[in-house]
Order: C-alpha cells, then sequence, then structure tokens
C-alpha cells in the first residue's frame, strides 16, 4: 500500500469531481485529527467525546476545505480575481488560496472588532483589503453585485463549491469512527457549516442507516436562529460567529429539523471557560468561536439532555493561535528570577 | 481499504515503538503537507521544488512529531512532571502533550524576546512559566539538572525520543515522493532537526539508494556552526533560530559532511523577503525561521551550485501564525470607506 497521502478533493473525488475534472492548487488541506478526549469526556460525563480539529487546516480553520474547490473552479473557468466579503477566517483563506492559484484577492471587511492573526494572514498573503463602514451583511451585499458583473468570483458560502467542499468534514469523521457518530455539535454563526455536514452525513452514510442529530450553538449575543429573528448588533467575543443574519439560516434549520438536534445559545463566559478547559485538558489550543459546540454539549450533559454513552463529535473550527488574545491563562511567574538552580526550583515549587 | 487515518506513532512503529509499545496520547500530528510549489520555483529557478509544511502540526510546528514520543514515554515511565527550557515551540508543544497526558508542565524561559502567539498557547494549556535572567544555554542547563535529580523528566531535544519522533518528516517525504529527494534544505538553530532528518533518511531509504543532500541555513546573526565556534549574544529576526550554541552542533556536522551538503548563513533581510514570497506565491504562511531554507536554496539557486531539474524539499518548521507581527504585508485601504458599490469598486481599482 503506498503511504503517499491523497488531496482532499481527490480523495472524494467520485462525490466532489465533475466528470474529469483536475484539481491544479491544494495546499494540504482537509485529513484533521479526530482525538478521543477520555480527560474533557471525563469531566463533562461522557465516555465517547471526540473533537475534529480543523485548526491543522493550512490556514488555520476548516474554511479551507470549500475554498480549495471554489478557488479551483474560479481557476479553471478563467476568473480574472475572487472577492469576498469577511470578518477573517473566509478572508485568510480566500487569500492564501488566490494567492496559490496566481488570482488576485479581494477582501471587503466590515469595519470593527476583527482577530488579529486573521487580518495578518489575509494582508501576508498580498490580499487587498478593503474595510467599508457598515455591517457584514452590507459588505456581502456589495460582493453579490460584484460577482454579478463579471468583475471577480465571489468566494463567500454563497458560492455553492464552498459548502460543498465543506462536506469532506463529514466524510473523514464517517471514514474515522467507521460510522457517523450520534450527535454532531459545532457552533453556528453564518450557518453554512451545520448545512454542510448536514448534507455530508446523508450523503457519505447514504447505504447506513444512522445520521447524527445536528446540534448547533450560537453565542447568546448573535443568536438569531435561536430567536427567530436577525439580530442588528451582534455582540461576542466569538468573532467567528458574530453574524446577526445567517446566509444559510434555511439550512441550519432543516439540519436541526430533519436530524432531531436542535440549535441553542451558550453565553461568553461559557465559551471563554470552554475554551480553556479543551486546552488545558486535552492540549487543543482552539479559537473561541471553536468551543461553542462543546460548551454547549457541557450543558446538555450536565441536565441530562444526552446519554453518557453516545458517541458525540465536537467541531473545533480554528486554531486558538488565530486569536491569542482572547485566551486567558495562567500568568506564571514572568518577573525575571536568577538562572539558578534553587532559585528555579523553589519557583517550581520543589 | 479502510480511510480511517493511523496516528503517527502507530504508522512508523516498526522503526519507532519497543516492542508492544502502546501510544495512549495523540494530537494528531505529523501527516503534514509536501506540496509541490510550482510558482516559488518558477521564480527561483527550480522545477521541482516542493514545500514541507510542517505548521499544520496540532501546536503548529514539527516540535510536535518529538515531542508525541517524549511525553508518551514519560507518562509510561510514571514521570512526575515534565520539563523544558524553551524559547517559544518546544515550550507550546510540551505543554499541549502535557495537558493531554495530565502531566504538570514547566517552562524555563530565558528573558527577552519570546513570539507573542508561541508563549500564548503554553500559558493557555497551563504551563507554569519560569523567566530567568540569562540565556538560552543558562536556562537549559537547569533543566538538565531538575531532570537529573527525577523531580520532572526533560523534554527538550537532549532527551532522544524527541529526535527520535522527529525523524517521521523524513519518512513522509519518502513516502510521498516515493523516494527521497536530491536536496533537502532546512533552518538550522539548535540542530536536532537536521540532525533527525538526516538519521531518518538514512533508516527509511536503507533498502533504496539515494540520500539526499542535506542543506542547514543559519541567521547571519545566530550562525554558529557556519562561523565555528558559539555565538555569545545571538541575533535575528528568526526567533526559532536564535541559538548561539546549539545542543545537536555534532549532528548537524556529521548530517552535512556525511551528506555532501553545507550549512551556510542567510541574512534577516533575504529571510523576511523569502517569507514574503513563499506565502505571496504559494499561500502558505510560515514564521521567518522556516523561510531560511528556502532562502538559502534560492540563494544556492541564483549562484548556480543547485540544478534547476534536481528534486529539492524544504521545510518550512511553524506557521506564521506563530508569529504575526513579524510578516510586512500589503497595508489595503483599512481606513473605512462608505459600504457602497461604486466606492468599492473603486477601491478595487475597476
Amino acid at each position: 500500500m503506498s503511504l503517499a497521502p491523497i488531496p482532499l478533493l481527490d480523495r472524494y473525488r467520485d462525490i466532489l469531481a465533475r466528470d474529469d475534472e483536475r484539481f491544479a492548487v491544494t495546499l494540504g488541506e482537509g485529513g484533521t485529527p479526530l482525538i478521543h478526549a477520555n480527560r474533557l469526556g471525563e469531566e463533562i460525563g461522557l465516555a465517547n467525546l471526540h473533537l475534529k480539529f480543523e485548526g491543522t487546516n493550512p490556514t488555520g480553520s476548516f474554511k479551507d476545505r470549500g475554498m480549495v474547490l471554489a478557488v479551483n473552479r474560479a481557476l479553471a473557468s478563467g476568473a480574472r480575481a475572487v472577492v469576498c466579503a469577511s470578518t477573517g477566517n473566509t478572508s485568510a483563506s480566500a487569500a492564501a488560496y488566490a494567492a496559490a492559484a496566481g488570482l488576485p484577492c479581494y477582501v471587503i471587511l466590515p469595519a470593527g472588532k476583527v482577530a488579529r492573526g486573521k487580518l495578518a494572514q489575509a494582508l501576508a498573503a498580498g490580499a487587498r483589503m478593503i474595510m467599508v463602514d457598515g455591517n457584514f451583511d452590507a459588505a456581502l451585499e456589495a460582493v453579490r453585485r460584484i460577482g454579478e458583473d463579471g468583475s471577480a468570483v465571489v468566494v463567500n458560502s454563497i458560492n455553492p463549491d464552498r459548502l460543498e467542499g465543506q462536506q469532506t468534514a463529514a466524510f473523514e469523521i464517517v471514514d474515522a469512527l467507521g460510522r457517523a457518530p450520534d450527535a454532531l455539535a459545532l457552533p453556528v454563526g453564518n450557518a453554512g457549516n451545520i448545512t454542510a455536514y448536514w448534507r455530508g452525513f446523508r450523503r457519505y452514510a447514504a447505504d447506513g442507516h444512522r445520521l447524527p442529530r445536528m446540534l448547533g450553538f450560537q453565542a447568546e449575543g448573535a443568536a438569531p436562529i435561536v430567536r427567530g429573528e436577525p439580530v442588528a448588533e451582534p455582540e461576542t467575543v466569538a468573532t467567528a460567529i458574530r453574524i446577526g443574519n445567517p446566509a444559510s439560516w434555511d439550512g441550519a434549520v432543516a439540519a436541526r429539523d430533519q436530524s432531531g438536534g436542535l440549535i441553542e445559545a451558550v453565553s461568553d463566559d461559557e465559551i471563554l471557560e470552554t475554551q480553556r478547559r479543551i486546552v488545558q485538558l486535552e492540549g487543543i489550543f482552539c479559537e473561541p468561536a471553536s468551543a461553542a459546540g462543546v460548551a454547549g454539549v457541557r450543558r446538555l450533559a450536565r441536565e441530562g439532555r444526552i446519554d453518557s454513552r453516545e458517541v458525540v463529535v465536537c467541531v473545533l473550527t480554528g486554531h486558538g493561535l488565530k486569536d491569542p488574545d482572547a485566551i486567558q491563562g495562567e500568568e506564571g511567574t514572568l518577573t525575571p528570577i536568577a538562572a539558578e538552580l534553587g532559585a528555579i526550583r523553589a519557583a517550581m515549587g520543589l
């Protein structure tokens, strides 16, 4: 058996590729770890808790799975440029894949809070950043119209190739477990990911019988689907899900209802506390939004709404290095002491 | 064929494991992409340039490959804690794996410049940071003595399990190419990685005939092996290789001489310019030190010291998100403009 790794889009080309379509661009996306979280599971009260860590994608988030397909098709179609509206992870991914494809990338950025790491990535890759007064929805509307006149291919999730590619995470989970999980928990912002996972499970587990309950979690200050109406001024420390009017709202509701799942809200405190416990117990440093799924599952377990033996997968959507300022860690002794054995042993409490 | 991914240490357990040794802890390390860098290769003048992107490891650097083995063995041996001296990537990795293993982790940190992202990682995972006056060598000497009295297992690269695990990157390159490359280029700091790669290629390609020339590159301000003597005050923007007295000096010299390779110095300007070109042409955002290998190869190609058809692999040791402040990107329009189509199209130059 060859040990040569197969690029993501080729691994699942039976499902994803059109005829003899070739994919010129890859950054080695996908193939992310699914980790049996024994210590965290014990604390929460779940014996079969698994974490799908999407932070090991090339640009540090799940967005790479759909971006690789969208940019390959933009390139093949003769696009002159790609464009997106983004507060972070999408722009980092779009900029990277556009660079690899040799296409200019324009990012329309709503003014305000953006995680520093994500901005640095897009700038580094040479994306042209255009910051606009107004929220994400206004930026996306402008992008949509730029796409319509053919100046550039839109690579937001309104581009169907994005969600098509994002399904691969569901495929990988089924491959790793040998079955679909009983429940799949994840953060919900623009709601493209919950839509893509549900589609992916249905497609990939078609000949099996089991489908997971889809458990989506929004931040309390940005919970339009939970409230049943758009939120004009969404606010949360979890910038990746600070969305007031999700593009894939209908897809999220369908995933919830068809799977017998739920979409609920978790507080910023729950998110940050859970982010800390994930890295302290499992060594996995994810961005704040990523912790929303685990925070929600933790609450369900506490309230007896999830069985302790169920196979539960929580998706950690992005790397903690995207937003290093958000974590609250132990300070330790960051005042220098003498580099002398006795002093060091004393500081260690030995 | 099962598509379930196999953890790194199990994938190569014929080589790495002792008898029926079991590895309890994994964060999904290894299996990193090897990317054919067409655009960068064209600019440099190499038709077969490949980038091994180690930034997609769980903590964002190649250190995870050896740390997973060192921490598994510390756990199995009944260790009470692990300890390391580190300026960054080692501490981030040690803290993560120790957390997953349920072991306390102590990091002895030389006072001074440390990349912010790396510190955030170790703190987040609950490592106890102890900062000391003095350089890395003084910190390492203290750690060595703490290890000797049994208080904690040292997980610096003086622990042989570290380099043993790091060999796996060489195994993966041979698996991906179906052969060893003609040349392997990488940054040299503490020199453990060049030592491990050389050992790995010899071991894994044992029944083949080809071994790569090992091309190591130090930063000009921290080039003890090039100069032939320790550097008391090493200085470079590439913090991950700011080392004045490498622990694996002899291993690096052996790799160079046995392979018919070289170890040379590149300037900080060459490093930063190359870091920019890597992400602008290939979409891969690496930390400054990672660019040293490519910077060196670029110079060799320019000087006609490397053949344009050779199969060259450059190792990108860590993710750019580790040190986002070091990159100098395009600024774009970060002064907000009106979220209005005409204004946006004008800013895009359409």
